[in-house]
């Protein structure tokens, strides 16, 4: 049996030609969104690419490219002569190896659902579910510059593969980045990874075995946990405070679970923007060391700090000097995210073990990006863009704060620095992002930052993406409170 | 106790100011050379910046550069205030989980050995080790012609994550490239990936455990033998034979083991060039059905091959529509190794399996390169580049046949396309190369392809890259044999 739904609305909100955003990409969103929110169920049949048209107002050929690309992203499928049906999607969850039954570790298909539509925004549309900038944050013109003045240099640089440690000059300018920040790591103690998504693989797959257990931030970044857990490992969350991890907490489930990773997000902690204190730091250090433990500090959001002179903030690399600390970051916050340059500094042998690694995994990593980045980070432009980049995050974060608070939603702490705000909405934020997304609105719930997958009050809200009125209507009706 | 190799020739050619060649990259070549060689060993110490200069007539800068570039390529180490030293190398196989004790697969230090040497080669020069072509071979320029044009668009398309997929166009391109080989796979079969290397490291971790047992062509690529060792799987060669893999062979092996996956080279197999009869695609393919074994046909060297209509070669995935084989191929051998752009052709459940994967691996693949290929691609000028390619192979080829063939050195077939050929020196050819090495000629060794690392009498060589003379006078003094 077949459920026909052209006679349903196929669109929550009119197309708009004056947007600016493409009428392909408003119908895909619309559509992934009717089907993420379930009011397209699968197997249901689209209508037809002229009843869409005709519908809507648009050229048959922009229905055939939304259609497309809703078939390449998963959400719909072509059969031969039956036309366009709504796809059963498999989860993440699914995917995993039977041979890694860890419960803790075992992702939902939650974060199935919020990485698609994560991946689904559109440049130049912000999201305040979104963990990256706004696009029109961001350099556009100025990467592009770049790429125009690389492709003036001789295109023979990438004829071969390159460097297993990456692009020298990029490294060379790191050690300086580094050093700046108290930590010394020569160039051949930093291996360039895809983003650190792909440094986070590495050093488990370096370091872990299946069955080993990885303590991770409670919250922190969801799709580590559907990384570590298709590796075999367990996940394990040590709860977050405002000043760092609990330590009485760390030190009891190390001495129970001997973990062999820790990692952390020492400086604006995604999803709470708090960084870790200075005694935290060195209780965390001693932990580890006590109990053979080795901290993967990924300091993704580090540029968004304006460093420890102005506010405090404490990393652990540089008190340690990667001897039991193996540091993350990269540029996907402040550059571009689809540059993937990310980067590993640690000891010289485990770098070399880590670039090893690498080229098991992907030979080396593409120049061309970290030409790019190196382009941008040697000219001193970067410095004034990060400057620009923190003095809009500290113009909308007051604002951000007092539209929360007048809502009458809890933040245990108000961040001073960084994009996110770590909101308590009093209800199951699982529940109300489902009623969100039902007016086209993606919120990220909590229950998705949780290692354990728990029901949660909390949602993580981007401060750069809270200009949208129909947020702020909806989570005062939601709420049910006055703004 | 330290030895000081001071006064020892450190490099064994002198150095030339006319080759066209940076200094530095000679210099760095010829130490690291020696290190591999093992003239110069673990913990010897180097000449001072000011020594090495004075010595070779450089300026101490060029060395200060050259030091460092062998310090990041884990050759030397600094040590403060002492200098620097000649680094113990750890092998690949030290890298590998001890849970993971496959006595086929695991790698020797070799693989090492000849993987940091070929990724030392600097553009512009050729060597009969190389798996790529030379640089002067490829289209450097159209290159950096479509970097700049994707340069003079906006920038903002590499601000966000990009689609898991890849970049779409490219995607539908490469379903219009794979239409023509008969394959019909629609966008959403297709995922790229960094290189055939994470396409081979994604499908071993979707559809493999540890302990499981995979089947490779002997001889095949070495590199592929540590990833799955990494993986903690077994590895398995099948003997390839001149119209493909040993079928009885094969099923007898398959009955014994029931390997997971069996990878092939269908067309243009490294390092034999050799492709698949039609007979042999139809019984492989009958073999993997009766064992349930899931075809990798990896058709890295596809463009490279004229076409089935000039001369004959089967893929398994136009006989079985991507329902057992998983296709796998790339544009590292055909337009540039370092935009690391790769793809997998796969069932469309499978496909997005293995979609979620990557996410999990790299997150995204970096779209400027996708982007590179596509405009390359999509502009036509593609084809005119590969028949620039197969005709200077074609013309190359019959002339290092009849030189092979006047050194006496054997050929089990003649190849008719491809860049290798797969020579029967006669004798151990890790002695050979060990040997060649003194002379700075890189040779790629038959025991490297071996999945046991077996003591060889083969040799790859790559056709489009015999024009050193000193090459011929080497294998003429080695094997004693007048030209």
């Amino acid at each position: 049996m077949t459920n026909t739904i052209s006679q349903a609305p196929m669109l929550q909100a009119p197309i708009s030609r004056d947007s600016g955003e493409p009428l392909a990409d408003q119908i895909v969103r619309a559509i992934a969104a009717r089907i993420d929110d379930k009011h397209l169920r699968a197997g249901a049949r689209m209508p037809s690419i002229r009843q869409f048209a005709g519908k809507h107002g648009v050229s048959p050929f922009t229905v055939v490219a939304s259609y497309d690309r809703l078939v390449a992203q998963g959400y719909l499928e072509s059969r031969r002569g039956a036309g366009f049906f709504v796809r059963e999607r498999a989860s993440l969850n699914t995917a995993l190896p039977a041979a890694a039954p860890t419960a803790a570790a075992a992702p939902k298909l939650d974060v199935v659902w919020l990485i698609r539509n994560l991946f689904r925004q559109v440049p130049g549309e912000a999201s305040p579910a979104a963990g990256v900038l706004p696009a029109a944050w961001l350099d556009g013109p100025g990467i592009a510059a770049a790429l125009r003045a690389i492709g003036r240099q001789q295109g023979g640089m990438l004829l071969n593969y390159g460097n297993p440690y990456g692009y020298l000059p990029l490294r060379q300018q790191l050690q300086r980045k580094l050093a700046e920040l108290e930590i010394e790591a020569a160039p051949e103690q930093i291996v360039t990874t895809v983003g650190v998504t792909q440094a986070l693989d590495l050093v488990a797959r370096e370091l872990c075995r299946p069955g080993d257990t990885v303590f991770v931030d409670d919250p922190a970044w969801f799709l580590m946990f559907g990384s570590f857990a298709a590796l075999g490992l367990k996940v394990i969350g040590i709860p977050r405070l405002a000043d760092g991890p609990d330590v009485a907490k760390l030190a009891q489930l190390a001495a129970l679970h001997k973990p062999r990773l820790f990692v952390v997000n020492s400086v604006l902690h995604n999803p709470s923007s708090s960084s870790l204190s200075a005694a935290k730091a060195f209780q965390v250090l001693r932990i580890a060391e006590e109990h053979g433990i080795t901290i993967v500090e990924d300091d993704i959001y580090c540029d968004l700090h304006p460093g420890p002179a102005v506010q405090a903030a404490t990393r652990m690399a540089p008190l340690d000097q990667l001897r039991r600390v193996i540091y993350l970051s990269g540029f996907s916050k402040s550059l571009a995210a689809n540059l993937r340059v990310g980067f590993i500094a640690a000891s010289p042998e485990l770098a070399q073990r880590l670039a090893d690694r690498k080229m098991l995994a992907t030979l080396t990593t593409s120049e061309l990006g970290e030409r790019v980045v190196y382009k941008i980070l040697s000219e001193g432009v970067y410095r004034k863009h990060l400057e620009r980049i923190r003095g809009r995050l500290d113009a909308a974060r007051p604002q951000a704060i007092r539209r929360v608070e007048a809502l009458g939603l809890g933040l245990d702490s108000q961040p001073t620095a960084g994009m996110f705000l770590w909101v308590d909405a009093g209800r199951d934020t699982s529940v109300l992002a489902a009623q969100a997304m039902e007016q086209g609105l993606l919120l990220a719930p909590g229950s998705l930052f949780s290692p354990d997958q728990l029901p949660s009050t909390r949602m993580r809200l981007n401060v750069a993406a809270l200009e949208d009125a129909r947020l702020w209507d909806f989570l005062a009706g939601a709420i049910g409170r006055a703004r």
